[in-house]
């Protein structure tokens, strides 16, 4: 069952947006068991297109053409689709008066092009488009499966999920049953992470065990095929058992999405316990991914960038001297900050982060050394230094800083 | 000419990780006046490599094949290109013995694979490598360019830099002349910006003026071709003033990569004048931006995390009462936090951002009412309330907020 996924945009091609669609489709299929093994990306030039869904059609069983659905003259995706499979395309009349009804209440002005987001492969089955206008479609032919999606990435996805995920679902599985979980690990590199699971569960089978390094953590999914949803699980806890008894102090949860920021954020909940920060090198980066997942206000009130030497002493009541002494990239000037804004919140835990994100060397410390201190309430306060290669660019140091300081509070949690 | 981006990588066809790279090389190649007219992905497999390196060289004439050129078994690409191309492997001595010698330096165990990231393909251009291990390759074959780059992003970008374009550039403009120049515009719908440009400058010949829309800004770029550079330069500057004669007030700035952050830091600068922030949805989300600046400490001291209506009043003396009596989400909430954070760190500005990020309503708003307050020294303090769509999302709200943010402080620099 190959599958391939075309990208269709002017924009995408001249670099000037990054083609995130293709990779939220394409980890979609994956989990679906339907990995997509080529991704092709063209502009919005109708022969040049028609010629890539023809040779998609020669390779792939199963084809996804993404974008170019809006109502402007360089939105040509659904007449080349349809020009291409030779079909006609179809307008959905009922669609078509909710547009028009939509444009009356926004009161903005209808141009006739309008009707071309009500219309889809005659034939082929609407996909429907749970957050914007233009309708996607599904249409089987030739033994084949030719699926057209819009380019937004809210509508992309909205449609991915709602409309075309059941459709997949639907028509690949039946009678067929596919059981997986994604385990979550950090602080262990991949190769002998996977090397230990692989003796760890040697003796089973008909599970597949694959691993993915995210950035910010090494995800391996277990996959049963063809077994009842029952048995599938006994079988997938029964493994997961064995994996944890080995990498248990690895292990930070189980889901596909899962990132350290939610799984800190749970613990601190389940605690009941606050956190704050002081930020300089990372100036708000921590706080606002603290900030990114919902339901945070419940363990974070509010912290503090102290990106200057003065703002360190004023707003966390650092010891004047203090800096001067130990400098500011240093250990004793991240555990002041992580106590001084754990003291002035008074919460439970505080963290501040310290160092040089460049490009510019610092007290002739390079780009990417850091440090982070941890201040927990009735605990000595820790500090560790980072030295990431200056290379990787103020970003990445910032990033990799953030990720770390999550890391550290995790191991505290975890205790 | 017809160029093609081939990016190798079984992480990329599964939605692991987003393919960045070719949005980067399919951007400079767009400045270079290369436009890559396809982009190719494919999993890290010889004979499915093989077969799409084929297929590009029958529409290209410019092949990029990007990624696979570790030292691990799954690191295929140079010996397929090689294959498929029809010539042998040569090796880098003197490279080769540089790998060796860092290796040695850094006390790591040397792998025999290592070795392959010295060779490239016979009777081609070795390209270096600034920040990592593998050679890079050019190859002229049948009329046709070949080139193989690394895949990791750090590596990828400073080859690209360092090693490709002057190639490219040697290779395609000699005796050819490229000046082009692009001006970045805001708060203007695309469609109305371009009509009144081409208005404006419908006597011009010889020059393309084509757009881009970013997350950001409008970007239009000038084109001169074939014109020596002082000539071109004089026409782009006409071009511009009478340009700019219609639109400055949308004009923010010259250059590719200038982002609104960047020229608001730089405008600080020179003004003298020192920023703060106090950040409810955003949650440091601001200042980070601010911060990812190089230089940002000439005009940022440090700043406010205010997630609770506690840490607002605690943190930035918001007079009790104020936020009970008007709410969170409020204009005069939105003030307060602004006028507050200015006079804790005595800056000129004090910025102020208060909302609901969602998913859940708050007060009774929407996800997406969003109140900012901009406070400058000696001015009335304002505030705007922005209606987003919920269904962007959580992110895209606050990354909006910020982004509005960055556009009140630039138009009250510009005063």
């Amino acid at each position: 069952m190959d599958a391939e996924i075309i990208s269709v945009g002017t924009e995408i091609v001249l670099g000037q947006i990054v083609n995130t669609n293709a990779a939220y489709l394409a980890k979609k299929l994956t989990q679906l068991d339907l990995p997509a093994t080529y991704q092709t990306t063209v502009d919005d030039q109708p022969q040049r297109l028609e010629r890539v869904i023809n040779h998609a059609l020669t390779r792939a069983q199963l084809v996804f053409v993404c974008g170019g659905l809006g109502p402007t003259a360089d939105d040509i995706t659904m007449p080349t689709v349809a020009r291409t499979l030779g079909v006609d395309l179809q307008t959905d009349n009922q669609h078509w008066n909710w547009i028009q009804q939509t444009f009356k209440q926004r009161q903005i002005k209808m141009e006739p092009d309008n009707i071309r987001q009500a219309q889809y492969l005659k034939g082929g089955t609407p996909l429907k488009n749970p957050v914007g206008l233009a309708l996607g479609c599904w249409d089987e032919i030739n033994g084949k499966i030719v699926v057209v999606l819009p380019g937004p990435p809210a509508e992309f996805q909205a449609m991915v999920e709602e409309s075309l995920i059941p459709k997949l679902k639907e028509h690949f599985q039946t009678g067929k049953q596919i059981t997986s979980r994604t385990l979550n690990f950090l602080g262990r590199p991949e190769s002998q992470l996977m090397s230990e699971i692989q003796e760890a569960t040697q003796n089973e089978t008909g599970i597949s065990i694959t691993s993915y390094v995210q950035p910010t953590a090494i995800q391996v999914r277990l996959t049963v095929r063809d077994l009842p949803k029952k048995e599938a699980t006994t079988k997938i806890n029964r493994v997961q058992k064995s994996i944890l008894a080995f990498e248990k102090p690895y292990f930070f949860g189980v889901g596909d999405d899962l990132t350290l920021a939610n799984v800190v954020v749970e613990l601190l909940k389940e605690k009941n316990w606050k956190l704050t920060a002081a930020e300089s090198l990372t100036g708000g980066m921590f706080q606002s991914t603290i900030c990114s997942v919902p339901g945070a206000s419940n363990i974070f009130d509010g912290g503090f960038v102290t990106y200057a030497a003065s703002a360190k002493e004023e707003l966390l009541g650092i010891p004047n001297g203090l800096i001067d002494r130990y400098g500011v990239v240093s250990s004793e000037t991240a555990a002041a900050m992580a106590e001084g804004c754990r003291q002035k919140l008074n919460t439970k835990i505080g963290i501040g982060f310290t160092g040089v994100a460049g490009p510019d060397a610092l007290e002739n410390h390079p780009a990417g050394t850091v440090w982070v201190g941890l201040a927990i309430e009735g605990q000595p306060t820790k500090t560790v230094q980072l030295h990431l290669a200056s290379y990787i660019g103020r970003q990445a140091i910032r990033t990799l800083s953030v990720q770390y300081g999550l890391q550290m509070i995790y191991r505290e949690l975890k205790k």
